[in-house]
């Protein structure tokens, strides 16, 4: 059997940046010592990326089924789908997903005021018994499904006939000392209506549940916060999509840390193949992850897609030298891929996004994008930055794109007419 | 409260040009003295801009309704409309508008044949009176409101049920000694076919009443041609859209000359500042009309829209030397922006379209784009011009892309998805 070309897609999430004034009007990229990663740019073709489209200010969940070749205006339907795949839930057609947190709330009068959002960010032990009395509730003939997750967080399955994605949150967010929320229906549906009204009843109902629960009663006397109550957030419906394979022909993996990333994965028919030490965090080995890479592409994987997070923290907590650093560690990762990955494999290196250290969040300016493999058309950028790929050969990518470019890297395109 | 970063977009119609043999192979932008605008060039990031979108050649309604975040192909409802708002009156959903020219006809047989398709260029004071002969008629349930403007040119509007904007000129337009039109339906609706009949009786109603008005007996006397017919053309629906305040959170003024800007900022719901000395004609203030920019900015508005017509007449006109001269004198505008703006300011600079002085029209090339303020990824570009722009940091922009482009520079957006 003739072996095809492979594709390694590595995505730094929120990597891309603005020029920074306290560091001489350069961004992370610019700054950062990464050898192999201008390897990458220098050897291969570059330009910039708009994971959205133009002036779109991306979502880590929309920017991510761009790039895996699924228009996010047609098949994004919430985030929680995404949380509750990447948790390992499994989902049927029609399932209402959410992220939660365990909190603490404090009933005053009528009211459930929040006192902590994240029940002292609650260990794991306490936090997964207590999942298990919401996990299995049944509420106006909705089943409740529940899984905790990583510290306080946990993910939430409504599953009957009738649900919908378009209700408000109960969880308030970063407000502190104001009383919880209450979902309300976002349309004029009677499924809107329902599901806000069973969300409603599930929030009072782990109220009434957790209050009593021996850990929690435990906690008190220990002095700690009580996870008292389940807040949702992030709703999603979930929909049988056409996996990757069935669309482009292809066998793909996905490496990640975060849950969300696993999950939009997991969500187009990705296997999710699980590295130790990948955290999701800066803390992540990503050294672990480059060799899982190479793993999955010996196991015969088309198309590996691996996804670091740790850049996209440090943006949102404006933190610019230690995500110089998280580059500087990627760029250790991509010298292994680049010095093992083989002749046929492309690599490409992108962000989802930009998340700016000044302003503290993504914003819509697109991101550096370099494809590096036999055969590409090598342009004159020798940096990988937000800069030197504005004059790269592959000019302006829009996301959406980019997995029909693979496909054909990959020898799995069909001519479009004939 | 936190100021928000605010964005100034200046159009200076048609600015954009071709290669012109007569002058070296440059455009006027080439040869204009503008170190204003190359400064802004140069501390910018530009680019190349498609207002409608690749190889169409854009109407100056089409462009500012992609440029204000309005999709043309879901916005635009015909010329008429704008018009009638920037000649100031109040449109409901539903009326039908046009523009409409005072003509002289003289009837032969029982033709109605166009002598001069301006009466003379009739005076404001004449055109006013016989106007008001005219607004106020009813015409088979339909209202007719009606309006002069300037010199011959007025603005209609038909105001009833079942009224169509899919009906043909009335106005043979450039055509001499030929026939009026009779106006015909486009489609095959009803209402299509209404229009057009209520339209063809108010021509000859107009005729019959401006006929024996004694401004017209005093005009023959004075051997004046008589203004004895309105033409209408142009025709537009009016729907209720979205403001800019609804869609983007944005508080936005208009400074213009000419009332088919107004009227579009109208329609999007901009605030429309009058300017003493703004005609939208090349002998325009355009010191003045930088000076307003600089009051709404100081009045808290988030986003102002300077438009500059000058350089789009020379344009149609052929008028190269002139083109450069409105340049330079645009520049100054330009050196008063950036002198006074402000930090948290952007200033960006761009044409609606292409206007050839060879071809004398609106071209489908795109136009040069440059993006001024704070954090921007300042790219190597020193030149204001259709070349140097052409290897800006912005690449090829689509029209559409702008306004979101500014929101998240006015820390308005939304994240698409989470």
């Amino acid at each position: 059997m003739i072996s095809l070309p492979k594709v390694v897609l590595v995505v730094c999430d929120g990597m891309g940046d603005l020029p920074n004034p306290a560091f001489n009007g350069k961004t992370p990229l610019q700054v950062a010592k990464k050898p192999n990663i201008d390897r990458l740019a220098s050897e291969g073709i570059c330009g910039l990326l708009h994971s959205v489209g133009g002036g779109r200010v991306p979502g880590s969940d929309t920017s991510h089924l761009a790039l895996f070749g699924y228009p996010p205006d047609r098949y994004y339907t919430g985030r929680g789908t995404f949380e509750a795949l990447g948790a390992g839930l499994n989902l049927e057609r029609g399932d209402v997903a959410f992220r939660c947190n365990f909190a603490t709330v404090e009933k005053e009068g009528e009211k459930l005021i929040v006192k902590d959002r994240r029940a002292g960010r609650i260990g794991d032990e306490d936090a997964k018994q207590l999942a298990k009395v919401i996990d299995g509730l049944e509420i106006d003939g909705v089943k409740v499904i529940f899984k905790h997750t990583v510290e306080h967080r946990a993910a939430l399955v409504l599953r009957g006939k009738g649900l919908s994605w378009k209700v408000s949150d109960v969880d308030p967010h970063d407000a502190v000392g104001v009383p919880i929320l209450t979902a309300k229906p976002l349309d004029e549906t009677p499924e809107a209506k329902k599901t806000a009204a069973v969300l409603n009843a599930l929030a009072l109902k782990s109220y009434e549940l957790l209050s009593k629960h021996k850990i929690n009663v435990e906690r008190a006397k220990k002095g700690e916060p009580q996870a008292n109550i389940v807040l949702p957030r992030g709703p999603g419906i979930y929909e049988n999509v056409q996996s990757v394979q069935e669309r482009f022909g292809i066998r793909a993996a996905c490496i990640a840390g975060g849950a969300l990333y696993k999950g939009v994965a997991k969500y187009v028919g990705m296997d999710v193949h699980e590295v130790e030490g990948a955290t999701g965090k800066v803390n992540t080995d990503v050294m672990a992850k480059g060799r899982a890479v190479l793993a999955a592409l010996k196991e015969g994987y088309d198309y590996v897609f691996i996804h670091v997070k740790g850049t996209d923290n440090c943006g949102h907590d404006g933190k610019f030298e230690e995500k110089v650093k998280m580059i500087e560690k990627i760029d250790g990762m991509i010298g292994l891929l680049l010095e093992n990955a083989g002749k046929d494999v492309y690599i490409a290196l992108t962000a989802d996004h930009t998340t700016s250290c000044i302003k503290k969040r993504h914003s819509s300016e697109p991101t550096p994008f370099a494809l590096w493999g036999p055969g590409v058309r090598v342009d004159d950028v020798k940096k990988f930055d937000e800069f030197e790929c504005a004059k790269g050969g592959l000019g302006h990518l829009q996301g959406i794109d980019v997995m029909p470019m693979f496909v054909d890297l990959m020898d799995k395109a069909h001519v479009y007419g004939s």
